[in-house]
């Protein structure tokens, strides 16, 4: 057995900075919610990990009770084969040979699924497959409103029929992501995620008229996931992709997701107090990510993020504060997905103590 | 002698997608032209490689004149020491004990200087490099109008005679950085870097004054480099930082900066043409980095980027252009800083075929 990690046992504050942290206390809850909603909603759970990018994580997740996981392209996949995750869901459309055969490799000693939208996809991913000697599992994607991939559903029939013909595939069923959504207000959302489970619905149907039944449609963010969970027009969805608010963040708060508590954090120093009450720490976007906000300084108290530079953040600090060189800060990022393929590790802990290490094995722009 | 890279001698177009590609000639076409500006200038050039990250890249600004490198932290001063390169700038403050041993460890065998604004870190840094038994260099950080790190001219002397008389620590001169000035018009920008070169020339008569001769300052980005290099008011600066440039972006096209040569690009393909005239490309915000703007959609033409999502380019396709699944297209991203460190290596191409590819050796937020 390796010797653990030289981090683990320490108090994050005595982390070299600037370093990831999970919570995991904050991090099991949130995980445990989401199972539990999904049960009681009759609906399988398999969350999404292109914002962990780390098997670990995942994890945990399927030990609270998730099916699998989602992937948004092939590396997550296989970093989460390599991490021991069996069952995986591509929720993209893979293309080119080099790609695909790598699809269908992995395809080999695990259960994987893949999205595809069109004839010529179809054709790729199957080639592959017969190459590989394995079988690739297929949801036809439907454009549920985001305009982004998918097909209309009465095109779902034609691309269905050819994903039952074609050699080593299987047709799972449907899926559909109702990007378009998350940051509507909660009125609209509610309506809109109720207009994408009706397309899917539309799209089983066009199936089935074509004497191809339809049992299965994965889709769902964590912006939208309780209105997927508790307003499902004719039982549309059958299984819920929503997987990042289990870290929660600022994006999924000004999303409106309930319930759930924030995990991620970044614990960092000041570095230069020279312009004080304006201070730098050393994390800045490069660290932090770049979304449409700014990261929430935690207590301590007494400091607001005004910007973020590349290697800085721009802190204001209040009258009554004093501040010193080397005094530790955490930041809270605006956006998980953001952040988390920037770092190579995650520091998990439990009430301030580092637990476990895990590398984010699939962090950066991987193909 | 290992076997060459698998990629070495292919078109970029086969490269698995997406992929980052630098144009060699267009790269070498900028350094040269930097080199022979500063050189032209009487001031030396040593390029910031913060936005490389990649010694292989920074060995072509060397061999093209550039008398060292900056950097923005130590994991990139590592990197570029483990690469070979023996000169190396931090240009921020390095805080923390941790961060101060590093720093120090790397000073044993490479000539490294630092940034530094306050006393509590010069203490530090003097004791890392006792500890480490090496011989650590300072730039008095000088705030020359970004408010970010840097101390008033007026508190310079006070530091740099800590420096001088701290063990261990050698008084190199001072350093600013224009970050305030990048996204002005040209006219306010000529002013405000003169404004800057000015606060400089403040701090060294304020030492001088105190009978600290200063015979260097640093500094420079490349959006005000030609201001620098043109107008230095009673040769404040003796050293050029800015290196960003030598890859040009669209963001340094809109600094103005100019006889530079496009040299970044990313390959990639479309996946979904589901939803034309609005296409998808696999190259979203995780791979060409989020910044204030799009990315640029090189020949082939008829498409333009509107939008970017986690792993898609949104792309609209002009009416009279036809597109397929697997469609090859090139990307210029907005701003090279917050593309490269995403991705792992470098294709580095003469003409589309690849001629060496680059490990990203300080790719991430390492700290």
């Amino acid at each position: 057995m390796p010797d653990p990690h030289p981090a683990v046992g320490l108090p994050v504050e005595q982390l070299d900075t600037p370093a990831l942290l999970v919570d995991l206390d904050a991090l099991e809850h949130n995980a445990g919610l989401m199972a539990s909603r999904c049960r009681d909603a009759g609906i399988a759970w398999r969350p999404h990990v292109k914002a962990c990018k780390t098997p670990a994580l995942a994890r945990i997740l399927l030990d609270a009770g998730a099916v699998g996981v989602t992937c948004a392209k092939v590396s997550e996949a296989e970093a989460m084969a390599d991490g021991g995750i069996g069952d995986i869901l591509i929720a993209n459309e893979i293309v080119g040979e080099v790609k695909t055969a790598r699809a269908a490799r992995l395809a080999r000693a695990s259960t994987l699924a893949v999205a595809a939208d069109s004839e010529v996809n179809l054709r790729q991913i199957s080639a592959a497959a017969v190459e590989a000697g394995s079988t690739i599992e297929v949801l036809i994607d439907i454009d549920v409103g985001l305009h982004r991939c998918g097909v209309a559903p009465e095109a779902a029939p034609e691309l269905a029929r050819l994903a039952q013909d074609l050699p080593n595939l299987e047709l799972r069923g449907l899926m559909g992501y109702e990007g378009h959504v998350m940051h509507l207000d909660p009125e609209t959302k509610e309506r809109e995620t109720a207009a994408s489970a009706s397309i899917i619905g539309q799209a089983r149907r066009a199936c089935e008229a074509a004497g191809i039944p339809i049992s299965h449609a994965s889709g769902g963010g964590s912006g939208n996931y309780r209105f997927v969970l508790q307003h499902d027009p004719r039982g549309a969805w059958t299984e819920l992709q929503a997987g990042g608010a289990v870290l929660m963040d600022l994006t999924y708060e000004e999303m409106g997701v309930q319930g759930h508590l924030r995990a991620l954090a970044i614990t960092a120093q000041l570095v230069s107090v020279a312009n004080y009450p304006m201070v730098a720490a050393d994390a800045g976007w490069k660290t932090t990510g770049r979304h449409t906000g700014l990261p929430a300084v935690v207590p301590p108290r007494g400091m607001e993020c005004r910007g973020l530079s590349a290697e800085h953040a721009h802190l204001e600090v209040d009258e009554w504060r004093e501040v010193e060189v080397g005094e530790r800060i955490r930041l809270v990022p605006h956006y998980s997905d953001s952040t988390i393929l920037l770092h190579r590790e995650i520091h998990a802990h439990r009430r301030g103590i580092v637990e476990q290490v895990w590398p984010i094995t699939a962090a950066g722009a991987l193909r």
